[in-house]
């Protein structure tokens, strides 16, 4: 929250039992209850923008919306991997916020993006949790310097639509810790959300909403949250079990249901009042520190009105990744300006003239305004400039007029600019994607074009990830756009013309095949269980670690310019507890551009599972032609843990770190390495480990030679060469045997008493 | 069991609890204990072979064993895809456990191979549970045929050796059923083994031998299983539990602490005494019934030497299989009588001369004889034979001086004939493999001889898979011989000349790399944690389902002829439980041949996930050129079913199944399809049911109709259109919605009560 002084509020003792059980239940949809001392709250959808609900509100807060800047969703805004700028995008969400008199907004999402078929990964930021993490705390922190609560969501595992209030998330524990709670633990530990939303979904058979271990032991115990845990709309049935696992606040308003039903528990002994008044109070403290650092007086006039449609467009640029640009005749297709294009351009595609900039569901902005690319392309241009539709979004097909007529623009242009997408009705909160294709028309429209026209850029309009395989084998550059939010038009017009350098990266991999993706075998799961099969290999992780070719992998874009690295060093924190690293970036090429660098981390001699390598960190520079500068990227512990099943620790290995920096996870430009102390983890020995994790303490050792003397026994087969006669490495296939059977293998010449006695020698040593 | 009247059992009710306790264990490594009126029982190891100790035997069981014909392992013998032959070996392996006065051996063992780096899957037939069903079932027909008891094994998920006495097999209900238990299930149902031997490892956290699940609930009770379980050697700790969960045999003797828990627990009524009465009586049965079946006249003399070593050469040249036979001049490679090659053969590499032709561990054999592929060679030429063995064996890498004499010899000779593999420390019960590769010396030779000699045919000796893809790159012609047993030699001498027409086929995909295995990223597991992540996409399933490229696909192997399909015809069983399947085959080239055909199920419409594929049945057909015969093959319900997992049940699912008959999983040569009646799961609708389950059903969907009404209110957003403002279609977003929170967001207009009256009202029309 911001450093303000919130009033005193009022303890919530003073109030009786039903007020503060209706202090854990909506008022209506949007709004908490006001209690003596207590003010309501007013909550709205949206992390990319304000969704608040024109009149009354209806029941299931489906009205339309007044209208509110459209910045780019998440999926596009995290492209600019630049955390300055959501930033200042959370920020302006809040100035109008506190415009509209709201005190929530229910934001940020930074689900993992498990698959990449996920119905809502438009709202979310990326497959990675330190990069999701990172531009999470960001947005909160934007958000909440003006005053106004965000609401991190959806907690936890909520990475799929299908079945979306009852399936349950099963998922290993750890990538439990190491994936996908990771991001949500950075953001509470880093800016203090003032709530945080608990998803409909289940986790490894339990609802969150009745998961202690999730709203109350991790949440509140490990990572230090004190504000209230809010449900998503419509996630509580159960709403005593619900409260006594740690949820503070129930929405919307039921009717009054569960708030009885707390009441009675509390009456007939099942519930603990403390527990409801643990609960009302945080809700308290929420709406009194919120009403306290309300603006009564902001206006969302027609000067923030323009500040944040160029804000909008600004955070569009920025996010925009090219992903490929070839020569024609030696210059590069994209810039436009220079590229040797002098004549005319033709614009082609549905998409040019009715732009596809957000998804569909809750997070669904009313938009101030709205630039189309035609139009801001058109303002771009002195040279001619053609539009064609090409196709329609209406799913009908190929429409042999519109082609012809595409194809015609496109053979008598210098250049095509061909907008492709997926149409609104294809992604949406609600329903997950089954396919990664974009429509055959589509397709078809752009071999056709490539047919008449040797320069052809595509520009992609979509919120989740598509197969590429047709688009790369047509198109010599690609621009993918994603969802630009309103001003998109005017951002892609920058970026085409040149006005704007692009400088976004890839948050996810795309993969070349929908076969190639991680979960692809058990994506949506079945009867309400989804097995998390790949463990801790989510994106790249899985691509990396499979040697899998992909279409353009993570964190992947280009720049109208170079870069080279140089002097790569990392060193251990004081405290041991992170690396620092520093890399030397010079832009070796010919215009102003800004470079994301991004900083790699293997260990490959762990002693558990490691993937091959995983974000510890990244940074961006921005340098004129021939400028150099030292970049300091840190990398945190917390990125460098793993989670121990043996104890439940999270643990900083000791030993070696290898660090490798590049412009992509792919595109490495050199590697260090560091060595950090780390903490060793002890598990003592025990009558079930086994003779070859005793044989490594040197206490038994000894011992334990002379018990296998006894095992091996006095006879024939005893001492050397003894598995001859099963063509075996006796020791290797004794080393499995638990040390307790070595009583019975000895029938009884070795005893259990003599073991643990071992055993108790061994641990002190320790 | 043999079709003899087994004596008259005593009721071990007239034992004292000592005595019924001390049946539950060994008497010593290899026998159990006499009691009155039940006799002490002989076990050895075994399944492609006899392992008697000499002599007394000791603590491990790892002394050396008297002589007996050491057959194929079922690696190599699976690959004959012949139920017959199987059934004979089972049968002369009796004969010889007969004369050695032994009444179990310890086999089959029909665990999936899961990963091709498990460490015992030289002594498994098949990535598929159908085949390694229908060959453990011949296996045991055979043995038992000859009045000796199977033990079959390992029951069950002991898919590795790593950590395998503690590790725990974390799989989901239907992969667990529909490949891991399947084809115990089929063993015991059709071949009814005396014994069933319980794993070392635990299955979803309980060891097995712990598991009333397992060991009575799905054995016993779902199956019929009426035999004795045994305990793996070594894997009881905690008899008591064991003996509940039904566990009647602890093996070996572990001086007498078992069965002193166990008179203990029911002293002290932690333990019925049924329960230990149970067990013993189970044990007497077993001691009875084989003691009333053996031949104590039985010898193993020098004519069934004879006999059965010529019986091991026909099963390992039944079992090679022809995995590449390319053209050189207009000609195959193999067999090399007709391939042009008229002057010398270089024989190349070590083990021509010193077979690898067994693994190591309890299964492993001391022949009774034992013939080299280079003598077999030498006495089927005319033509002069050189030998170099190119390599050693002894991991010491590129020898040069041997490397020069073979690559000398190959430039000398028409044809080189080179002999690759593991040596027998890569591949032991005891340990895993790490990879897949062939020693990197033998890669090397093989380029060298290819640089010199056009005609390069590759024998490989191998218990586990193998990547290929160098060998195929410099090989012409590929016999894969795994292990071949004790007549190899002989047997592939007969290949290669031609005597014997190759016609087995691979049990096993042979995929391009390693990291394209269904379970690389989690094979052996962690801190004693394996989860089978790949579900139900183990083996051809999972490169089908990610269509993935294969070295070579499951099912795949030539033949020195060639045959058509024609005629595929398939019909539902009359009691439409099973489907019968017709195909015709022509041998169209000009040798007579054996030709496995091969019928793969698939379910498009299933209502559950599917695999693409699956074996569901295969048979074989010997014929000569140009003959035609039609073969029949029946597949059956256990073969089609899945297992809800709402239920609980195995289910022949109602609706379309199409089969597809051909030479390998990926040469199918026609398909066709049935429909099955099936039966339909009935899940009864709750409060819990989705909106869209609900709406499914026709009774419910006028009243749920109207209380949509009711929550989308009679405000401005109800009705038609109501979810354009969130960009969305709001029917798929409410479908998901479970019904009790209907009473929520309609806030009490809709209540619990009603809901309830639908459901009733729904569930009885159903």
């Amino acid at each position: 929250m911001s450093d303000r002084t919130p009033s005193a509020t009022p303890s919530t003792t003073d109030l009786t039992l039903e007020q503060r059980a209706g202090l854990g239940s909506g008022a209506d949809f949007w709004t908490t209850k006001e209690a003596p001392g207590v003010p309501s709250v007013t909550m709205t959808d949206g992390p990319h923008g304000l969704r608040k609900q024109e009149g009354a509100g209806d029941h299931l807060g489906i009205s339309g919306s007044v209208p509110a800047t459209c910045f780019p969703p998440a999926a596009c805004l995290g492209q600019s991997w630049d955390p300055d700028l959501v930033t200042r995008v959370g920020a302006a969400i809040a100035d109008e916020a506190q415009a509209a008199d709201v005190q929530v907004v229910l934001g940020p999402g930074i689900n993992l993006k498990r698959s990449p078929l996920g119905g809502r990964n438009f709202e979310y930021y990326s497959e990675d949790p330190h990069l999701s993490g990172v531009l999470g705390s960001a947005w909160v922190n934007g958000l909440q310097s003006r005053g106004v609560g965000a609401s991190l969501k959806h907690f936890a595992l909520n990475n799929q639509e299908a079945d979306r209030m009852r399936s349950s998330s099963d998922v290993d524990e750890r990538p439990l810790h190491e994936l996908y709670l990771r991001g949500f633990r950075r953001v509470v530990e880093d800016a203090t959300p003032a709530t945080v939303m608990c998803s409909y979904n289940a986790v490894n058979g339990v609802p969150v909403r009745h998961s202690r271990e999730l709203l109350t032991d991790l949440l509140r115990t490990e990572w230090g949250f004190t504000g209230a845990v809010v449900s998503d709309w419509g996630a509580v049935g159960g709403r005593v079990d619900a409260v006594k696992a740690g949820l503070d606040l129930q929405m919307p308003y039921d009717g009054g249901a569960g708030d009885a039903e707390v009441v009675a528990a509390v009456n007939n002994g099942d519930l603990g009042e403390d527990a409801v008044t643990t609960a009302a109070q945080r809700v308290a403290d929420l709406a009194n520190r919120l009403h306290s650092s309300r603006e009564t007086a902001a206006s969302f006039d027609d000067a923030a009105v323009d500040a944040h449609h160029d804000l909008a467009r600004e955070a569009a640029a920025s996010s925009v990744v090219l992903l490929s640009n070839e020569e024609v005749d030696g210059r590069h297709l994209l810039p436009i300006a220079e590229s040797g294009v002098t004549g005319s351009v033709a614009v082609i595609g549905a998409f040019a003239d009715v732009p596809r900039y957000q998804g569909g569901g809750s997070s669904h902005v009313n938009p101030t305004r709205l630039t189309s690319p035609l139009e801001a392309i058109r303002e771009t241009w002195a040279a001619p400039v053609t539009y064609a539709a090409g196709f329609t979004t209406d799913g009908s097909g190929v429409n042999p007029a519109l082609l012809a007529e595409a194809v015609e623009d496109a053979a008598n242009a210098d250049v095509a600019l061909v907008f492709l997408g997926l149409a609104a009705e294809q992604e949406s909160e609600g329903f997950d994607r089954t396919d990664l294709a974009l429509p055959a028309e589509q397709i078809n429209l752009l071999r056709a074009v490539r047919a008449v026209q040797e320069r052809v850029v595509v520009v992609l309009a979509h919120g989740g990830v598509l197969d590429l395989r047709q688009v790369r084998k047509y198109a010599g550059a690609v621009v993918d756009a994603n969802l630009t939010g309103q001003a998109g038009g005017a951002a892609l017009a920058d970026v085409l013309s040149g006005r704007v350098n692009p400088s976004g990266k890839l948050t996810e991999t795309i993969p070349m095949r929908l076969q190639d993706t991680p979960a692809y075998l058990d994506f949506p799961g079945e009867h309400g269980q989804v097995r998390y099969s790949e463990g801790l290999h989510v994106g790249y992780r899985w691509y990396d670690a499979r040697e899998l070719s992909v279409a353009f992998p993570f964190g992947h874009g280009l720049s109208y310019t170079t870069f080279a690295y140089d002097g790569i060093f990392a060193q251990p924190d004081d405290d041991g507890e992170g690396i620092t690293v520093i890399v030397g970036v010079t832009n070796t090429g010919s215009r102003r551009g800004r470079e994301v660098v991004q900083a790699y981390v293997a260990v490959p001699e762990s002693a558990v599972q490691r993937v091959p390598q995983a974000l510890g960190g990244f940074g961006s520079v921005t340098l004129d032609p021939g400028e150099r500068a030292e970049l300091e990227i840190h990398i945190d512990r917390r990125d460098l843990e793993y989670r121990d099943t043996r104890t439940g620790a999270s643990v900083l290995e000791p030993g070696r770190y290898v660090v490798a920096v590049g412009a992509s996870s792919r595109d490495l430009r050199g590697s260090t390495e560091v060595e950090l102390e780390g903490e060793v983890v002890h598990v003592p020995l025990t009558l079930t480990s086994t003779l070859a994790e005793a044989m490594a303490s040197p206490v038994v050792a000894q011992a334990i030679g002379d018990a296998m003397g006894a095992v091996t026994g006095g006879g024939e087969s005893g001492g050397a060469g003894a598995g001859d006669a099963l063509g075996v490495d006796l020791a290797a296939m004794m080393g499995s045997v638990p040390l307790e059977r070595l009583v019975g293998f000895s029938s009884g010449a070795v005893t259990t008493d003599q073991l643990q006695q071992l055993l108790d020698a061994a641990n002190e040593a320790h």
